[in-house]
């Protein structure tokens, strides 16, 4: 079956045995699909119904296209098995996605959609993008029961979801803030600047596709489609009788786009299209249109600024926007804000957006690190946006990007035991400094609660989904992007069926055993991603030496593949040691150490002084020594230690905070410094952390 | 004649003979005191009569303050002759007062209350602290007519002050913006804490009472007691039946206790310790009580924080108050509070609020440079505050911040041309950054106009009123805190009249020849500071060696003190290269030259590779070099350049974000630095500026 030449309309009779339990209980009020499965007519229907093979789409749906080199392989189709990140996701739905969810009904961001069906009385909770928390735990469920089918969870999922509908408004409108007094703000034109609405629709059509994407079930997909179809466009557009948009914080234009391609209506490419032109009706503040990162054509656009997650959003609806029309006025734009990314913005983790004024990037090199915002949902927001353009392009360059934000700045951002978050991610850290940052409760930068709680549900949704980013397709062939255990049954894009397996202790190790069968032998292309930071590389196909591969490139192995072909990657893992651009002032004169794709850093409870106080100011690396490594198996689920000479410099006397350069050095001892997996950082007792550490004397 | 001793009571007829054209011309509506000297009665009248000798008062009058050490020396008995400051002071009155003048008119600043009257059909402008300008506007007018009387600036603040005070309402209320459909918001909760209502009116207060010691005409004056006597103390305060305060910007507090000063009524000093503790009935949360840095009682602060001007505003009131009141817990607190800005926040510039988010204090040791906020009017708070605890103290660890404020961070706020003004004095800028500053104007640090224009007049304030910090007399003596060429004419404690004149070349030259003439030959002290910065000192009395000198300490010289006896300080002027703390991240690896008060930097202009590029990042100072200096009288109206060995490291080509530390050294050649000082930096083209540079390689 080739999914991107065979494809059937969505017949309502399969929908009704497919999902017949939510049929069964949702109960729309409006005029959408499932009105229509009840043999109701409705000019607002969609143009077109949804696609029936939901089955086969990915993370996001790139089969039809037609922009998108690669094309994404199915979350079910690919099963991580027993490694570095199955025990994440393990934890992710063991523990994190039900604790999110008691999280979540405890902070009454449930009770907000009871309460207007006169089932709660309790006040409305949360701040005004309160809605799109339960949205996003809801993509998080979808993509889950996508990898594994759990009725429990689903059957959870179902009555939310039951709940959410039931206060969708006949116009179409669905959103629990503005009600009441507020409920003449509804679109106005302070609330479409920050009153989320959109954002929350947008994360609502991406939980809903998520979900229907796993079940068939399109009871939440259809109020979205209800609210797109039926409010949005009759009244909203460039049109002389239609009011502005305006994406007060982008996040609309991704998810109209992926309705789009799991409907077929165009409609919605074109709504996106228009909202990131920006409706120049609508007079906004320089700073507005910095901040929000809309309201100009997003094509005018020419370095990354504002506040970094709607940035970041932004960029990824431009570039589905771009995978769908094919604007190269798009593509000039985001490669060279891309080119900003990598050249002033991206921190070694892969976090963005130095500042917590405005949770904003900052200027060109701003990359400070005990003040490093880095916030978690702008890390996969990189992620988000560095899938779409590697989609565009099969570039190594932004898988790269993809995988330093994935085991550093992302992953941080999930306790190991994954019932607590880190909303910030910054590079330093003091805890006894007395920190003003709003984010820590108690001086604890990970939390159970925020109430901007974005953060922990975006977090469960990318690790639910990871599957989905391990492969891709092509028009010849496989692309191999991520490594770890794991196995894809799928096919290749002519319909042939091929498995690719991939036996490896990564990120420990650099090297990968991938067995590839095709159901029948043929010639194709295996893409394996050689990664950036792997100077020297081997590569064996059978057992014999295939030569090319580079850095940061996908080596192309093109050749007749038949069952149990097998291909020996074996990637430099050796520890380096990085310096920043001299223009990076608070990483001038230290260095950062990775060893594949893992950022290290420094954690005072590992250091053999750590009782002597809780400042690593005066460690010194010597860079004429060489780390070692040593796994440890019990320390923090199982992590690598580095160990590498250094002074410690007597800086404990109190030096003033100025003080003549003719002072006399302190003194220096010979010491080992032991680095542990940033992502693990500030999951044991509260402890300084540094990840750039200084390689000279102050 | 002893003004701490002969004190007359204000004489209305007095008064009405001293300024007959601010009588004739002032209509007051309300009861205060113009009322009174028009005849009428009025139980809201003040409870005692303005003093007298208004023409005794220094920059805050300590005349009558029981736990102040140091009294005040008006500002007209000292005269800054020639020198350093003289021509600060001359831009300031011949360029910076006028034009501000004109820019608040041009911004509708006058036509805000001109509206009020029926005289302007122009819509209220600017923010909601607009009325404010106008007041500390005034307040540097009412300080430069102290030193100079000019007819034609007080015709024309006459007439502003008129048209002021004509919008006093009945009731005392009085403020342009809570008009109209805001009337309704007027010292509301949320008002409070964002209105800037009492702000100011404490602007007002402190300007009204500069002018008043200026001129004796009460006119402003009697308009700020009316509101505070007839509108504020009936209504608002701890009593069952009043209002709560909340100091939103604090501010009141200091001008309240000014005005007790003023006048004598104590209640004024009651009123400001109910606000600086804070009103329990108000709930407030934690945020607003950092940021604001009011609601809980200021004693039981601990650490600098919050909004940098508020904090500092709310220092020098505290401070106020214990100069009043000698409360010791208040003492202990300010104490605390002056170790951690000492310890932890000062930059070497003497600017304070490291954070442009919230315009705020950060951690401690967090002073970025370039991400600097460094506010002038914040470094003006700092300086405002050290006055007063030296006030209190005598003790020379304040004045050294003081000065090291004044001559930089201070100092650097207004250009050499007294036009336009820095808002945020960072330490280090690169014009090509396209930074994201909303203070920057067409990438301009430098602007006439800011439309939140706080920091000009304050700028103006601070160098009309300079005279009166030069000098303090104590139960024993005279205290000499400042150097320039001056003259000083007024007396001892005792009544005593005395003259010090000052001859000196400071700060370019570290020796002063000092004369002091006592009217009559006695016994007194000369306290004569030594800056913190000079090691090594030399003081001559009448040509012969007197001992003891201490940097960081008041020399006292105690002896029969008779005409033209003189005193002669050598101060060391050695360029000092500073490290900062190794907390200080930025500054890591990083030196800053002082030599005397004036702390340097390097603009790229004045460097020999100035027209290859726009960076700085390449220098490399060499410790072991020497610095010399040179005086270039036509550069930057005159200023010391010093000169350095140091290596240029050719960083020119693109190494990317992140590079291997294994990377070759770029290559590198000698050259030399130039630097001039940090004040007179951004006043050519745009160009690149450090004060902290590298001594070490990246």
């Amino acid at each position: 079956m080739n999914p991107g030449l065979s494809r059937r309309k969505f017949i309502a009779s399969a929908a009704v045995s497919m999902v017949p339990s939510a049929v069964a209980m949702a109960q729309p009020k409006g005029k959408g699909l499932m009105a229509m499965l009840a043999g109701e007519t409705s000019a607002a229907a969609p143009k077109e119904t949804l696609k029936a093979d939901w089955k086969d789409a990915g993370v996001i749906d790139l089969s039809n296209s037609p922009y998108a080199k690669l094309k994404t392989v199915p979350i079910r189709a690919v099963r991580i098995k027993d490694g570095f990140w199955a025990q994440r996701r393990k934890t992710n739905i063991t523990s994190s996605i039900p604790s999110m969810h008691d999280e979540l009904l405890a902070h009454g961001r449930m009770d907000n959609f009871l309460r207007l069906q006169g089932k709660s009385t309790e006040p409305q909770k949360g701040p005004v993008y309160s809605d799109s928390d339960i949205y996003k735990w809801t993509e998080a469920v979808g993509f889950q029961l996508q990898n594994n089918d759990q009725s429990e969870l689903r059957r959870t999922t179902d009555t939310m979801i039951r709940e959410v509908v039931a206060v969708q408004e006949p116009s179409g409108y669905l959103n629990t803030y503005f009600n009441g007094d507020r409920k003449p703000l509804r679109m106005q034109y302070d609330t479409q600047t920050t009153g989320h609405e959109l954002y929350c629709i947008g994360h609502m059509l991406q939980g809903a596709i998520a979900y229907y994407r796993a079940t068939g079930d399109p009871t939440l997909l259809d109020a979205g489609i209800r609210f797109v179809n039926d409010f949005l466009i009759p009244n909203y557009g460039p049109g002389a009788n239609q009011k502005e948009i305006v994406s007060g914080h982008p996040e609309i234009e991704m998810s109209l786009i992926e309705l789009s391609r799991t409907t077929g209506d165009r409609r919605y490419v074109d709504l996106a299209g228009y909202i990131l032109h920006g409706d120049p009706r609508i007079p906004l503040r320089p700073q507005q249109i910095v901040y929000m990162y809309c309201g100009i054509p997003f094509t005018s656009r020419t370095k990354l600024e504002g506040h970094a997650v709607r940035c970041m959003y932004a960029c990824c609806g431009a570039t589905d926007y771009y995978l769908e029309t094919g604007d190269q006025a798009y593509w000039k734009t985001l490669n060279m804000l891309w080119d900003d990314l990598n050249a002033h913005q991206l921190y070694v983790t892969g976090g963005v957006g130095a500042r917590a004024a405005g949770e904003a990037f900052g200027d060109a090199y701003e990359l400070p690190n005990a003040q490093a915002y880095g916030e978690s949902c702008a890390a996969i927001g990189n992620m988000m946006w560095n899938w779409r353009m590697l989609s565009a392009t099969g570039d190594a360059k932004f898988t790269d990007v993809m995988e330093r934000a994935l085991y550093n700045g992302i992953n941080s951002g999930m306790s190991l035991d994954g019932t607590t978050y880190c909303y910030r991610n910054p590079l330093a850290f003091d805890p006894s400094g007395e920190s003003r940052d709003r984010h820590l409760v108690d001086g604890k930068i990970r939390n159970a609660w925020y109430d901007t709680t974005c953060c922990p549900p975006n977090l469960e949704r990318t690790f639910a989904s990871l599957s989905g980013y391990f492969y891709s397709t092509s028009q010849d062939g496989v692309y191999v992007h991520l490594y770890d255990n794991s196995e894809m049954n799928w096919h290749l894009n002519d319909g042939t069926p091929v498995k690719v397996a991939q036996e490896t202790n990564y990120p420990w190790s650099g090297d990968v055993k991938i067995t590839v069968s095709p159901a029948k032998p043929g010639e194709f292309v295996m893409y394996v991603r050689v990664p950036g930071w792997s100077k020297k590389n081997s590569v064996k196909v059978n057992g014999k030496e295939f030569a090319g591969a580079k850095p940061g490139e996908y080596l192309a192995i093109r050749r007749q593949w038949a069952e149990n072909d097998t291909i020996d990657l074996s990637f430099d893992m050796t520890t380096h040691l990085l310096k920043a651009n001299p223009a990076v002032t608070e990483d001038r004169g230290r260095v950062a150490f990775q060893r594949g794709p893992i950022v290290f850093c420094m954690e005072h409870l590992d250091q053999a002084d750590h009782n002597a106080g809780m400042n690593l100011a005066g460690y010194i690396v010597r860079l004429d020594g060489e780390t070692t490594t040593h796994f440890e198996p019990e320390l923090l689920n199982g992590v690598m230690m580095l160990s590498h000479p250094a002074m410690l410099s007597d800086i404990s006397s109190d030096t003033g905070l100025y003080f003549s350069a003719a002072t006399p050095k302190p003194k220096e001892t010979a010491t080992t410094i032991r680095l542990i997996p940033y992502y693990a950082w500030a999951n044991r007792d509260p402890a300084s952390m540094q990840v750039w550490i200084p390689y000279r004397d102050a």
